[in-house]
Parts: structure tokens; sequence; C-alpha cells
């Protein structure tokens, strides 16, 4: 049987469906390492304040390390009756030090230290995503400068558009993951406040020390409104949608390589080791953990999603609500440290098709902006430029010629500012060359993009 | 090691971190007992159909029926390292009865099987959510029934409105679960199709014969279009979207609950054994349970959201996406089965507060409607009666009067056609009796839900 | 000014900063129609019950009739300063006849009067959607019919999968279509019942008949419960829902088609009518109708998130906040007629690339299944099939070499079973053919799903 | 007619379905003034850099600033059948300096003017609701100090748990205003960078200079890759999640005094400037404001869930799916707005029901924690303390006794600790003042917040 961390006034027991209905130790049981620290903390400062003896605080925090060690070795075994992991980790620590061990709650509710709790996980957890970022960015770059020198057909509307690096496109992967990044970093600073001794909404009367909790669990600030402490979760949330935003990130590139590892795009090779093949079709080598980080992105909006409506509508201050905040959060650490990982290494397992994206780059609608900015240079003003050059295109589609043969005569007749000499950038290698404004697709400015990246993440 | 479904193309292995990450054996080991009766009755179907000899098909439905048996008891042990759960049925098989176990996979695709498997699961659990939410409909009935004759204020806007039988009250939820009970009827008859044969998306040479599938598996029809098979999920997604609009009534009912049983409103007490306490507070009795049931819903909702977001714009036929659709269907058929329960149980075990409640029904606001309906049926138009009732309202609550202290004399001030006959309506027993239109709240007609509803919900 | 329909005991009147912002006359204008209606049978039903004069029901009914024409031909000025459109009608109906018009609001609440609006709108425009549903799936099965005899690959996780006939794969489409009718048609028939006559929740004691009422409105069913039928929303969250999985399949059809109309697969070409170009880039042709309608999928499961959340958690019954499903409402109706309409004549506009196709279904891997089912069919077991066409299609794929092209001997290699006889069936049109099981993608297999579309959906 | 900004390879024209279907100027118009003041500098930069010739470079910025006059004035009329916004302000420029006009768009696309518009809107908006929320923070900052000394129940699980002063309660939502505001702050810094000059996703080979452009917009950064310049809409994603957030907690304030307003809980009157009534229930006042306010808050979520699922597995860079982003855009930016605004009014409207609440103080439960600590204080364990104070509560309820009221004998029975002592704590006043830890509620540590709050908020 496990013990309540109430009672006194309950006449009969929860029925047995109560008791399942509303435990939550089948998840809230990773908190334990969290739930240990913070008592820790506050069976040191409950000592040092003499609100319990201090021989009793130091047989707890005794008991409690004891308690830590087993829970980072995975060795605990966690009730299924428990009501949650609060109340496991007292009832854990009597069989190990007897009844003190009731006291540890003394000056604290499970309201302030759930919050602590998951503060504390949040503040690790969000560390390593932070760090996870960063590795993967340097995949990206890692690629990025290995293939650099190959061009791609650039795509707006899912049509072919111009000619780019393909480091150019992959490194926009990689400034849009400095946001996320960005976002984490700010989220964890936000929510680096001490929960801790807010209580149940009120504070208390005995003489905790606040500052001490502070200084023993690393906190950067205490929170200064013990109801607000309680009573919010914006912290979960705000992780939560910094989490979706990036997961939307994830699919928008996973898309990118799925379509460019399809028969159609094939612009690269996915390794044997990153695809699975299908029970029916022995040929097949398909691109599941694309499809997976593509897929699992939707599960990070979905927990968003449970969390926004699960707040809304709520009265101050805390509610039994609040507990379901867990799963969908654990749900969204877990995909994207698991994407994170994965999609770091499934970089280092591409290889371009340069045969093929050779022969790709021989479409020469690819240069018409290159063709009407030449006119612009040459003095013709832009709509007729844009016109001239529509035309040429479309001409040559109908008749089924390249504008790379026609005659002086026939550019001509186009516009009196065309000559022979476009044809010294109908080739993606001169187009590419010709984008030198900043941030454009130009060798130049692309190894600028490079030193940047370079500097800025390194160790 | 386990045996993979294909690879004979594959010149390596995947690496671990690619096999744990796309390995859903976590989650739809939990579909063991549909895929292998699904199996068993494609071995019956390969063996009858001479595809593969009648002696192996006849050895692969016993074993299957023994791995069955075991399913059934939650004897099986599945592989961590299990691809999914249709590789590890067949690698279960091959321990029990050898190589012929491989065989099993003829005519099928995975594709195909899964699809089976999910419609085959779903068939059986929503039969039992219909039945639950019948059992919910008796519940909320039987105290609809026993508290016949309790008057409660009616709220709009959460401000008292008009004087309603609870009975009444508590019949609208009934009337809700009907129509969601209703929607998952008729759901189940939607996806009542059986897709196995399908194969990967293009159907099979190999003489396959469906109609016998289809009645082994006791399903209504056969799908007509193996693209269409395979590469759909909205049986699914119906099946989210329906649950989450229960679970929104579910959190709007539990609101009501939550707030008659604070000590504001304090219609009614909620047994202790399904309350909880706190930690801290030691008179604290809370309605966790209904906290849940209403948060919880928030669950459901989010579920649907990740499926559909999962869905969107995925091209035909089958993307490795799909299989994270589990995950969320699974989550929400537990957490309704779960809420059904318990919100069964909870209406056995409030108890209403009678004098609590007779206190609040001698707010004469509640009484405003009657008097304007009076002055109309008097020959005082609509809005001149809503007006003066309006005058009268007000200037009793400025002056700290009660209407029923009002004199003749007083009365007449508002309207001549105020009397002091008005009095006898003056209080909710009275109030109630008057509003006999269809479907309202006199006893009369409440009567006439009760007995329908009794009819409608008898076995 | 605008006059309220309430107001007796307000001592003052709306900041005007209040009245801008709980007004809805922007949005529910639109329900003018349907409001005049509902008022036309209220009327008629109050002069016959003897609630209001015969003679002053006749003329409430002439006075709706006018403002109803003047609706219907969008005549009418609403007034920005209105608080809504059940007040606005009865302003605009003052202003024709006088003191009068505001008995039309005799034994009524605004609260039944909404849901009635709704429901009244709703059956017309789901009527209408059913309609553009059918037509859409006529396109679809027009385009099919026309198409019929072309092969495309078809693809599992984006990569080539098992050649289908381009007609099958349309007509999957038209299957999910079916089913978004069948909810549809099945939401309208649950929400075709009679609210007006519950009032604010109670229902009246005013001698009203709702039977009357419901054959002036044609309705099939009167809601028994008048607390139900103001308090809830589930008619129109279902309809969002029925929407949003309907939008769910557009997407993924829209998909399909961007991708079959890039340069890479370029299956298809979509009429320049349909496209739009670029103001850049001379050369582009952007399937921008497909992109929105890709996109605006998300705007109506928008909308049903919306309406959910708004949902969540309200006590019955009715609450102010229910004022704002009509945005979302009218937003996804208004979206999914635009995307129906537009759908339609786009699968008109469509052009194959049949040259294209002929050089993609070359590639033998879209052979491989047929080669492991001749195997089987041969008596090899599915396992060693499996395992002997992906090392012929490795080797293959490694050598640059085709299975066309190697000899018995080559053959033989792989399998004594295999013979230069596989050679008859290395193309698309024999591949297909094969593919005879129920449902599958032969010709005759997707004659018969033609003959069952051209029957159901017939006028 | 309207003229497009391409159509020179076009044969033919959109049939008018597409051109209405395609359309943004309904809803884009709204960037008019933000268009013309990016394409003013972009105008300039042309002419400094000799794009185009410096007279008519003078010429179009001349043009343009009287329009954005007329726009800043709202008397452009746009017509309906323009493309979108940037079309139409060249077509309205080229009435007013003819030809010269279409010279604008030379080295520019409308996929950066596009990224400008909006980001240049943003930094507009996103600083006035920074304004705005200090202005909130401040209006509750107001009625916190003005209701300083009132005490309120404080709530958990709905349930009264101990006694707060409101002040505290109130300064909690300030607190999560706070965060609110520091997100929206860091948002508006992180999207601060110039897309201009990034072109349809290549950059350009035009001598643009655009620090130039930077500068005369105000951007703090230039953004580095033209791809993601162009292809990412994580700026309004974020700004979208920040304002969901504050949506959540203007739901949860609204729910709070919703409840205070109703009947039951009766903490508060809401001015019935404030309030609306019925059309039927002469007596309502309903709190129709916070009820759309917490309503809306839906909408808002409805929005972010619009645009994630619209921008997930959208492929690199620009798709027409991403004009969608700007209704939902919109519309949330009005919604917080509106709801700033009324909320801060509201908050000078609200007077509390000082009586009622003295009598709600009475009930004794709230004191337990009190008497609890209490017992501590004179060392006794918690546990037992927790144990001795729940069976006194239950004890006085079952028998309908005070605490107050039990005798030196009776308390004794409980604990030989207790005295009657404790009676001087059994008041709302004195259990307040006992709280005094760090963030705690007694006045002192109260006035230290107010005393923040009045420093960080002023101006």
């Amino acid at each position: 049987m496990t013990r309540k961390l109430w009672g006194g006034r309950f006449p009969k027991k929860n029925t047995a469906s109560v008791e399942e209905f509303t435990s939550s130790i089948s998840f809230d049981q990773r908190l334990a390492k969290y739930d240990i620290l913070g008592s820790i903390a506050h069976a040191k400062m409950l000592g040092r304040q003499k609100i319990i003896p201090a021989q009793e605080a130091k047989l707890l925090v005794k008991g409690l390390k004891t308690l830590l060690k087993d829970a980072e070795e995975n060795k605990i075994k966690f009730s299924p009756q428990a009501e949650d992991i609060h109340s496991e980790i007292q009832n854990l620590l009597y069989k190990r030090i007897g009844e003190t061990a009731y006291k540890l709650h003394t000056a604290r509710s499970r309201n302030d230290q759930v919050a602590l709790d998951v503060k504390l996980y949040l503040k690790e957890e969000l560390d390593e995503i932070i760090t996870l970022i960063t590795q993967l960015q340097k995949s990206v770059l890692q690629f990025a400068e290995d293939s650099f020198g190959i061009i791609v057909p650039g795509y707006t509307h899912l049509q072919r558009a111009q000619c780019v690096l393909l480091t150019h496109h992959l490194l926009a992967y990689i400034e849009a993951l400095q946001r996320d990044k960005e976002r984490i970093i700010q989220a964890k600073e936000r929510l680096d406040t001490l929960p801790l001794g807010s209580l149940a909404l009120a504070g208390t009367g005995l003489p905790i020390d606040r500052e001490m909790l502070r200084k023993e669990l690393k906190f950067k600030k205490i929170t200064e409104n013990s109801i607000d402490s309680v009573a919010d979760r914006d912290f979960i949330l705000e992780v939560l949608a910094d989490l979706s935003i990036m997961a939307m990130h994830f699919s928008r590139i996973a898309e990118d390589l799925i379509l460019w590892a399809s028969q159609e795009f094939a612009f690269l090779d996915i390794d044997f080791a990153f695809c699975t093949g299908s029970s029916i079709m022995p040929h097949k080598k398909n691109p599941d953990v694309l499809e997976l980080i593509r897929g699992s992105s939707a599960k990070v909006f979905g927990d968003f999603s449970t969390l926004w409506a699960l707040l809304k509508g709520l009265p101050y201050a805390y509610n039994r609500d609040l507990q379901l905040d867990k799963p969908a959060l654990f749900d969204s650490i877990d995909t994207i440290k698991q994407n994170l990982k994965i999609f770091k290494e499934l970089f280092l397992n591409l290889s371009i098709k340069e045969a093929v994206l050779k022969e790709k780059l021989k479409d020469e609608a690819l240069f018409s902006v290159d063709i009407m900015e030449y006119l612009i240079k040459k003095g013709i003003p832009y709509p007729q430029a844009h016109n001239i050059v529509g035309r040429m295109v479309n001409d040559c589609l109908d008749k089924g010629k390249k504008i790379a043969d026609l005659s002086q005569e026939e550019l001509k007749q186009y516009s009196a500012k065309l000559s022979l000499e476009i044809k010294d950038f109908l080739n993606a290698r001169a187009s590419v060359k010709l984008k030198t404004s900043l941030g454009a697709t130009s060798a130049l400015q692309v190894k600028r993009q490079i030193k940047k990246w370079r500097f800025r993440l390194k160790d």
C-alpha cells in the first residue's frame, strides 16, 4: 500500500478506479531525479532554518542522496499504485529512513514542488536541445561545405526558378535553426525562476529561506508572486510553441530531401543505412527516416494544441488539469531530441548525383532572369525586359528550340539589345556567378556565409 | 536478432539509431491480436486458393492460433528490437513453426495489413465505446430520475437566468451523448470495409479471394480501389473528430459539476471516494476526477490536431508518416474509455444539497420572465412587458426590496395589469410548472423525456 | 441610433467601445435571410396561437416579406452600430411597420433564434456543398475516363512503386470524396431539428406551437430538450470536422497535382488559364490554384480548432463566447465552396504528357513485384522470391544493366525458375494487366469502378 | 482592367474564377502603407545606384508619396479585381505618373516585397501591442492598489483554499503579462531584419544597395541568405505563438472575473456600461465583454493552428500557400489589440462587494493551514499536524460546529499543543498577515510587489 500525503479528513478511501484514474506515476516518474534534487535543497533549508531538527534534515538529505544515486542508475522500481512521483519519493524514502521521511513535506505543497520539478527538468533538457541544434547545424554546414560548387535548380511554387548553389540552399536551413535556438535560449532564460516556497498558492508563515533554495538549485531568480508561481504553465506552453516552430522547420527540410531523393528529382542518394525496404516490392529503398521526421512534427504541434486547450479558461490558481501538461511536454521533448540526433546523422549520409543535376541545369528557363537583367543593364526598362524574355521563352518552348541555338537575327527580333553575347551566361555556373548582391547565391556571397557560420558554431 | 520482411536489395544494415528511430513495436504491439486474426484469415485464403500448399496453410493457421491464445492472455514478450508488429508476429511464428512462417506474407503488403489491423481494432473498440456511452447515459438518467423534483437556478452567461428542474438540465447531457453515439455508429459503419488484398497499392496478380477474406473477418464490404485502401486515413481522422466532439461535451459537463461542487455554488457533494485531498491544506476535498476529465478532453483534441496535420499535403499513396497515426489514435481511445467509465461511476456518487438550493431559489430575479409572460398574457405587448419588469427588478435591487413584498399599489405603479396575483408564482416550483412548451422544463415535459430515454436506452 | 432588445433594467448605456466590441453585425448579417424566414414562421405562429393579435401577425409577416425580398436582392444596408442581426432586423422592420415590429420577439429569445438561423443557413449551405462534391466527383470521373489507358508510376514513400492506371489513381479521389459527402449528409440530417421555442433555456409558458413552426420551416424534427437546444454547438463543430477532413483530402490531391505539374515529375500540364506567372521570372508558370487549395485546407482545420477550443469547458447553457462560432463557420463554408468550384474546373484543364510518362515507365524497378509474383506462381515461396528479385534489381543497378537485357543464363543465376519469358511483362501495360484482384489496377477492374461511379453520380 | 506584373509568356488570360480565387487584395490591402514605404526606399535606391535614371526615381518617389498620403487618410479605393496589393499599388501609381510606374519593380520580386511589407507592418503593430500591454498592466495595477486590503478566498481546484489579498491575486496577472510582453519584444527584435534585395530566391546581378535600404527602412539588420529570406514565415508563426499564449492568459483572467461576477461568487460588480442585457430575461446583466475575451482567445489559437498547418511540409522556397498567412495574422493582431484595449477599460469599471466577501471569509476551512503551521511551530511534525487539523475540520463539519467555538478541552482532544490561542488567527486578516515568505500574500510582501511594478511600469 502506498501512503497518501493527505487523507486526515477523509472518512473513506478512493475507489480503485479513482486511484487509477488520478494517478500520474506512469508518466511523472521521469521527474524523479528533479524531485529528489529539489527535496535535498528543501531538506537542507528546513534544517538550517530550524523548521525541522538539524539531525533530521541530515537524515533526509542522506536518504535522498541514496535515492538520487539509484534514480540516476535507473534502479528504482516505482509502484504503479503510487499517486504521483512526489508521494512515491516520500514512500521510497520512508522505506529507507522511516517516519522522518514524511517531514520532508513541511513548508511545501505539491503545487510549488511540481512547478519546481518541471523547471529543473526543462533547464537540463533545453540545454541539451540547444547543444543538439548546434550539432545539427554543424552537420548541415559540413554537408554544405563538402558540396560547395554543386548547383541545383532552385524552386518556387515547386517550379524551376533559378540556379542556386546547393550550399546556399542548405545554409538557409542553418539560418532557420539559429532562430529556433535563440527562441529556446530565451525561453530557458525566462523560466529560470525558482517557484519553491510558494506553497499551495499563498506562501507560508514558516521561516523558509527562498534565497538559499535558489542558490542550492542554481536558479537565476526567485518568482515574486506565489499565485503566479503555481497557477501558470506559460513556461511549458512557450517551450512547446518553440519546439513546434522548430518541428515545422524540420518538416520542410525533410520535404526538400524527400523530394530530392525521389527518382524524379534524383538530386541525391540516401545511404542504405538510412533507408528501409518494402515487404512486397523488392526494389524499394524508402526515405523512412525523413518521412518520420516530417510526420512527427505533427505530434509536437499536437502537443502544443493539447496544452493550449488544456489551459484555456482555467481559473487561477492550481487545477488538477495541469497534471496533464506533462505527457504532452515529455512527448515533444523526446521527439525533438530524437529528430535532432537522427537528422544530424542523416546529413552525413547523403551523396549528390552530379550527373543528374548537370542534365537538369541545361533547362534554359533557369536563365530567364539573367537575360532580363542583361537587358535592364543595357537600358531596357524592366517591364519591357520581362516581356521580351517571356515571349522568347514561350516561342522556344512552342517550337522546341533552345535559346542558345537562336541566331543573332532571331534574337534581334525580340530586342535590338539582344546579342549572341547572352550565350556566355546561358549556363548554371555563369548564372550563379552573376548573383552578387548581399546574401545572394554567388560563390563569393555564399563563402561569406560559410565563414560566418564556421565562426558562430565553433565550440 | 529480428528478421526483416525486406532487405534482399540492401547491401548493408540500418544503423542502430535508424532501427530505433523507425521502429513502431513500442506502440503497435497492441495490434497483435488483430494482426494475428487477419493473418489467420489470410493463411486460410492462401491455402484454399492454392497460392501456398494446403498443408502449409494449416500449419500457419495452427501456429497463429497458439499465438492468438498467448496474445489474448498477454503472454507474449515482444522484442523491443522488432521493426513493427507485423514483422514481429512473423518472427514469433517462425520460432513456433519454422520457415513456413514467412510464407504468410505472400500476396500481402504491410500497407494493406496495417489498414486491416487498425480497422479490426477500431470495430471492436468503437463497439465498446458505444456500449460505454449508453452506460453513461443510463447513469445520468438514473441520477436524473433520482433527483426528480429538485429545482436549480439555470444559468446563461453564468448569471442566474430561470429556474429549471435539475433533471431537465441533466437530460440535456443525454441528448448530447446520443448525438455523440450516433456519430460513432456511423463512423464505424463507414470504416467497415475490408482493405486486405490491396497490397502495396496496385493489387496483385496472384489469385486471391477477397470475398472469402471479407466473410472470415466479418466486414460489411470490400474496399473497391486499392490505392484508396492503403493511402487514406480519413477513417481514423473521423473517429478522432467524433471523439473530440464527445470530449468537448465531457469538458462542459465536468465544468458544470466542478462549479456545482464549489463552495460558492454548493449544489452538490461529491462522495469522498471520488475526491482527493491536499498535501498542505488539511481541509481540502477536491474534484480531481472532474478536473482530469475536463483536462484530458484537450488530449483528444490534440490527437485530432496531430493526425490532421500529419495527413495534410501527403501525396498518395502510402507514406511512412502514417505510422504515427497510431499513438494519437490509441491515446484518444484509451482516454475516452477511461473517461466514460469513471464518469458513469461518478454520477452515482453525487448528492444534492437541497437546503442550499432552496436558499438560492429565493432569488426573485429568477422569476422575471414569469412576470413578463404574465403581463403578455394579460395583453401587454412584449416590449413594454420586458421594460416594466426590468424597471421593477432594478428598483427592488436598488432599494433592497423584494417583489413579493410590494403592495398592490406599488405594483400598479409599474403597470395597471400587475396585481398581487403574481405572488402565486414567485416561487421556483410554480415558475417551473409554467414552462409547458414542448421540450420545456415543466415536470410534465421532463417526464416525457424520461420516458423516451428509458425506452431508448433499455437493453 | 439602434434600439436594443433589452435595457429596461439598465441605468446607463454601454460605452462606445463596449458596443463595438460586442457587436456581431459585421459578420452575422449574412444570416439576415434566415433570420427573416424564421421570423415569418414565428409571426404566423404567434398570430394563430393568439399570442399576438392576428392583425398584427399579418402586419409582421407582410413587413418581413418586404425585408426578405430586399435581403435576397442584397439591397439592405445594415447599420454598423447594430448589436446583432436579430436586433437589426427588428429595427429595420420598425422603420417599415412601426412599433408592432417589436412584438415579433414575443415568446422568443435570441438564444433559440440564433440556433435556428444557423441551422437554416447550414441546411441550405450543406445542400449546396453536397451538390458541389458530386460535381467535383463528376469532373474527376470525366478526366479519369478521358485518360483511360494512360499508365503512370504509382508511388509509396514518394518512391516509384508499381505501374498503375492514372484512371485508377484518380478514382481513389472519388472514393475519398464519397465518404466526405456521406459525412456531410449525415451531419445535415442530424442537425435537422428545430430549436425555436426553447427560448432562453427553459421554454415558455406562452401557448406556442412548435409543431407548426417545424412544418413552416421544414425541419424533420423538433429538439426535445430546451437547454440542449440553446447550449450546444456540436452541430457546427461536426460540420467543421467534416469540412476539415474533406480539406485534408483536397490538400493531398493538390499535392499530387503540384508534384505532377513540376518539371521533375512532368506528368501533366495545367492550362495557362489556371496558372499564374512571376513578376521577376519571365518563364514561370505556377500552379497557384493548387497551392491555394492546399494552403486553404489549413484554414478549415484552424476554424475547427478555434471552435473546439472555444467550446471547451463552457458551462451550460448559453454563453456569449458562442457568438464567435460564426466567423469560423462562415470562413470554412466559403473556403470549401470556393475550393470545390475551382477544383472542378481545374480537372477539366489538365493535359497529360504521354511522352514523358512513357520514358518514366521504362524503369524496370516498377516490375519487380511482377517478377516476384511470377516466381511465386512457379512455386518459389514468397520470401525467396522477394530475395531473388531484390538481388537482381540491385545487381542491375550496380552494373548499369537492364533486366530485359539479361540472358537466360544470367537469369538462371538468380533462380532456376527464371526464364526469358519474364520479358513479356517487363512493360507497363503487361504489368498493369496482371493486377486482376478485386479493386486492383487492371483495366477490367478499373472499368468496373468507372461503371459504378457513372451510375452513382448520375443525376 | 488591372495590369499584371507578369504575363509576357502567357498566351491567354486567367479565367474570371481563377482571378477571383487567387486574388489577395481583399485582405492584403491593409499592407498598402508598408508597401508604399518599402517602394519609396526601393525607388530611391534604384535611382542612387543608377539602376533606373535619377529623374525617374524622383518621379516614382513623388508619386508614391502622394499615394502614401492618400493611403494614410484611407482615401484609396482598391480595385477588387486587383491581383494583390503589390500590383495594385503599381497600377494606382501608373494612373498618377504613367509608364514609369512599372519600373519600380526593377530588381525586386513580390517574394521579397511581401516579406518586407509584413515585417514593416509587424514592427509597427508589435510596438503598439507592447504599449497596450503596459497600459493593461497599469490598469490592473491601479485596480490592485485601489483594492489594497481586500481579502478574498483563494482557490485551488475551484475549492476554497486559503485567504489571499485580492491585490496579490491581481498582481499574478501582471507577472504573466510581463512575460507575454517580453516574448513579443524578443520576437520583434528577431524579425527586425531587412529581406528586400533577396528577390525571388537567388538575389540579383543588378547593383542594388541593401545597406541603403536597411537604413531608409530602419531595420536593425539585413537578412543574410536570400532563400531563407523569402521562404520562411517563422517570424509570423512566432508572433502568433506569442499572441496565443497571451490570449490563453486573457481567457484565464476573464474566467476569474466571470466567476467573481456570478451571483454565487459575487466578489464584484461590473459596471452596467460593461454588461449587456437579455432580450427575454428583464433582470439579466451579463458579463459579455469578458465572455468575448475568453471566447476570442480561441480565435488566436486557431490562427496559430492555421499557420502551423499551412507551413508544414512546404518545400523551400516560396509557395503560393504563404499568401494565406495574412488573414490569420491580421485576425490575431486585431483581436489581441481589441482585447487589450477593452480589458484595460474594464478593470477600471469593477467594484468590490465587500460585504459578501466578509461573509465568505468566515469559512474556517480557510485557516486550516494556519492551524497546521501553528502546530508545526509548536514542534508537531508536519504529517501529524496535517492529520490533526484534518480530523478537526471534519468533525466540525460533521457536527456543524465552528472551530472558534471549541473549548480548550475539545481542542486538546486533537492535540495537547492546541490552545485557545489559535482563535487569534481564525480570521482572514490574521491569516494573511502570517504569510510572510518571499512572494507570499502578506501585506508587506504585496507592497513590495506593488513598488516593483510601479517602478517597472512607469513611463
